[in-house]
């Protein structure tokens, strides 16, 4: 069950909430960026960033010179993972709606010092946008390791909203002579791109060519 | 050109930067969704949502009742706009990355009053989401019109990042037998899906049927 604490409980469109924290997982482990709001200054600040999830603690990483994963290191936090799956169009302009995934997850950051913990964070991290690359490259270096911080947020306090199917159109409206349906958005994976300088021979690994 | 702002000015990877507004417009103008962070009681809250712009103003909508917009109102807020391109794999861990565009703008917004600019603000919003569509379907009416609020934000300060190309790797592990280069992350449209109650007869129109 996931949380229903005043902010994650939805005050509009309940219908649209989901209680399962399955439905959270989902919607975060087929993401890929988040969008991480601090507090600076007062003001806020939105970032794109990666992400990786180990149970119910989600990871953040950058370097440690970084203003937004600075701010984030021990405050309050949130990160936003969403999935656009098309465009509902409606017979009334008011009517036209997305249909989407998102996830919405508040709490406070903590900067991670345990090098087992930084080293899972990480590799959580790589996975998420690499599936399959933490074991095939270089592995980090006690350098580039001093180089980042990785943060940890509990998945403790998060909601999940979607919307799925049709327009819903008011009574009157669907005599109108309007076309009405969804125009899906649908997001795949190009042919893998080789490295200008890439040796001949380096045959592309099946986790690339075959990512799903 | 762009701010150069404490907030919008970039303190690392500023290669990533530009300072042109075209760069702006594109990013923005070819997004769906925005990251939208507002502070609620010294907390960040980071909702996606839809957007329009009109020259150097960006707008935002939603119902009356949502607690996002409602903390927008007359308070500092940041807007994010984020296109993921692909996947940069390299030859080690560390030097993972993504192919972006990404627009950041932070100001204070306005709730809109005047009629005109209101309608003008929903139409920009409807047309970015769903182009032709304003002319084609029923137009919102005096209560539709009466349970929307229609926020501004200027464009005045904003950033722009974006990152394109290859792996950049470390010089000694271009020599290891890895492969490394670019996914790329496609994004398109679909077939239109009619509603299931859309009566026989009615084409899908060009502007849906050919959206670019």
């Amino acid at each position: 069950m996931l949380s229903t604490t005043p902010r994650t409980t939805l005050g509009r469109e309940k219908q649209r909430g989901s209680t399962d924290r399955n439905d959270l997982y989902d919607v975060l482990d087929t993401g890929l960026v988040c969008h991480l709001g601090v507090v600076v200054n007062g003001c806020p600040m939105v970032v794109p960033t990666g992400y990786g999830r180990i149970g119910d603690t989600l990871y953040l990483h950058g370097s440690t010179g970084a203003s937004s994963l600075r701010a984030a290191d021990g405050a309050e936090v949130c990160v936003t993972v969403t999935h656009l799956d098309g465009v509902v169009l409606a017979r009334s302009v008011f009517h036209h709606s997305v249909n989407y995934r998102s996830a919405i997850v508040y709490g406070r950051a903590r900067l991670v010092t345990d090098p087992d913990e930084r080293l899972a964070g990480l590799r959580a991290l790589s996975e998420q946008l690499a599936p399959g690359q933490w074991d095939y490259v270089r592995p980090p270096n006690r350098k580039e390791l001093a180089a980042t911080a990785v943060l940890a947020l509990s998945l403790e306090e998060a909601s999940v909203k979607m919307r799925r199917g049709g327009p819903k159109d008011d009574e009157e409206d669907y005599a109108l002579p309007i076309w009405a349906g969804v125009l899906p958005l649908v997001t795949s994976w190009g042919e893998p791109e080789p490295d200008s300088v890439l040796p001949e021979g380096i045959e592309t690994p099946v986790h690339i060519l075959h990512r799903e």
